[in-house]
């Protein structure tokens, strides 16, 4: 500790070296990090406080986790409320490119690399937490569907961590920090990580080759006001949040890939190359449901993916941030890849679930995919200023 | 395909819409992504083609795949050779953003991203080659070493594809590429991803918190081709080859955590903060292990990482391009963490093992670090020209 006296502009702005050590000094809310110009990127801070909790309308960087805990037997509404208040504090630190407290690799926060932390609250941790009138009633496990082959190892959690960061080391250290600091609290029910590389301003491409996510609420607009962030209408405490449902789906990639280009095409309703609907020649066309060939024929076929996911009203519209993911493959297999489709919105049963029963009921794509994994989170609102804590006005409005 | 006339500079340069379809049409040897002038790291290219195999004097990427596969029975001299052209002719179109031959998902080629694509081969081949007087005498298994807890899905293998890029995705694709296409020779042992993140210039760190990798060798220097790259003399194949030991070596970050910042930096021998050994001020000063306190305690314990580690000779040295790990922890598990210790040297036996023998006698972090696979492997030279294929000398001198 001899070194802290003479910590650098240098080392502190290289992020190489934070010598706060095991006891986890505070620096104080200076936000050193943020006021300094710089041209390394790692150094880039997203603002932890606010109405809304950053990492929904945040520009997705490269790199996800998403853990599910469950809350572990005997815990009650006072060490929901500690966690929380250890998860806020934790996480508005890390997100400035600080150490947690008590962080004992202070040196890996050096680099916030537009780290985001967003928490989630499963359906369960209503009821433990003496609240069951305050859970939103679209907060419970979606409708068994014929296509999903669902994996408990993938499904459902009482809490939700999501850490998304453009650096894949700052995402394992906010990880392993949050994890471990509510550890007699809860258990890790599944971690799963996932990536997306998108040139600047461009759609993100899945791991089938496809343009990704191309029907999407932007940020910063009405409709992301009105579609993705809760008012508060029928629970106030969620005012300012919103709702994810997280579904982990697994690609056949070997069948896919005996598909060709035209196959894929009529598959998905889209140009491969492209991302551009059959009928049309931008990404961001709107598809023409109505047109037909010369033989009479739909363009885009009706059973294909757009024709089926396609919003049928304004209402059923969600913002869709999705993570690709690619595993290490089992014994005898070649891949095991898939997509962490995260889908965000106001209410889970008017915006997501139409949509879900349409694609469940036909949609060409599902020869090649299968949901594995399933869970639905409510999202409390941010903290607006310092000394408040994670979903303070469930539990105390 | 009709759009492939109409391709237009924007979408080249994009990344975003490679219309070569699933036929992968060849676009020539123009290296068009690599002329261009562009502000996007995600076109950047690293030459496959020279004297050694690119990946390893390389600046390593954010990310790297390293996959084992074991040659399916009755695969002979001939097969081998197929997969390696095979192998050589998507490596080298993949490296410069162009699909491979058949490529299914041409678009994700389309971001190289600093791709690398390097190629091992694991002591069986030999015996199934039929060149068995041709393998290296260090080409073998390391010694069982009293630390190790080997689990054989990490361990051992014939052939190696270590993918590197500074994208998941272009990594995901090029082992998706390279795997499938010889899939009726082969079948996959593991697939170990790593990540690491340093900022430019930097040593990079691991999920320890500590500085790794300081001591190593430069690129591009006299000590490089002297104790990196083989000059041929036992083996003329091998010239400009050299060889890769890869060592998956799991981290308990639940106890390591249980230390404080003197226990760790008295553990390793140097500070958490720098880098630095306990006896300098810099990340890059020599360690003093004569050095010893007023009570006349050695300064750096003798039995201390950088102590044991310490090259006793030049001879022992060996270049270390390490990757981190952070995989989804099994059940009642709070993480799954480690090192991707990557050490690449003319002779295992000479400068790794010695090094290797040291720490499995004694280091004091054994304790917290674990060896749970290993493998060890020939690295056959570069391809100079197009034409040739990797390993040909192997085979055709």
């Amino acid at each position: 500790m001899a070194e802290l006296p003479g910590l650098s502009r240098r080392r502190l702005l290289g992020g190489g070296a934070v010598a706060a050590g095991a006891v986890g000094i505070g620096w104080g809310a200076s936000g050193l990090v943020r006021r300094e110009p710089h041209g390394d990127d790692g150094l880039d801070v997203v603002a932890f406080h606010g109405a809304h909790q950053a990492g929904i309308e945040t520009t997705p960087p490269g790199h996800a986790a998403f853990v599910g805990f469950d809350l572990a037997p005997g815990v009650d509404r006072a060490d929901i409320i500690g966690l929380l208040r250890i998860w806020t504090d934790d996480a508005a630190r890390l997100t400035r490119g600080l150490p947690a407290l008590a962080d004992t690799e202070p040196e890996l926060a050096a680099r916030p690399a537009r780290l985001t932390v967003t928490v989630g609250f499963g359906p369960d941790l209503f009821t433990v937490a003496g609240l069951p009138e305050r859970r939103p009633p679209w907060l419970r496990p979606l409708p068994a569907f014929p296509i999903d082959r669902l994996d408990p190892a993938y499904t459902g959690a009482d809490l939700l961590l999501q850490v998304c960061a453009e650096e894949a080391t700052t995402v394992a250290h906010a990880v392993r920090v949050l994890s471990k600091h509510v550890r007699s609290l809860v258990t890790v029910r599944w971690v799963q990580r996932g990536f997306r590389d998108e040139p600047k301003g461009q759609t993100m491409r899945n791991l089938m080759g496809q343009v990704d996510g191309t029907v999407n609420i932007a940020a910063r607009s009405v409709d992301f006001d009105r579609l993705v962030w809760d008012d508060g209408t029928a629970m106030p405490w969620l005012a300012g949040g919103t709702s994810l449902v997280l579904r982990r789906i697994a690609i056949d990639l070997d069948t896919w890939d005996e598909l060709d280009t035209d196959g894929r095409e009529l598959t998905v309703g889209r140009r491969v190359s492209t991302g551009a609907p059959l009928t049309g020649v931008d990404e961001f066309d709107e598809p023409d449901l109505t047109a037909v060939d010369r033989f009479g024929i739909p363009v885009i076929p009706p059973s294909s993916h757009v024709a089926r996911a396609r919003h049928t009203h304004d209402g059923e519209r969600f913002l869709r941030r999705a993570y690709n993911y690619d595993d290490a493959p089992g014994p005898g297999q070649l891949s095991n890849s898939g997509l962490l489709f995260a889908a965000y919105q106001r209410d889970v049963d008017v915006q997501f679930l139409p949509v879900q029963q349409r694609l469940a009921e036909v949609d060409a794509l599902n020869e090649w995919t299968t949901p594995i994994g399933s869970a639905v989170f409510a999202i409390p609102p941010g903290v607006a200023e310092p000394g408040g804590y994670l979903g303070q006005r469930l539990f105390e409005s």
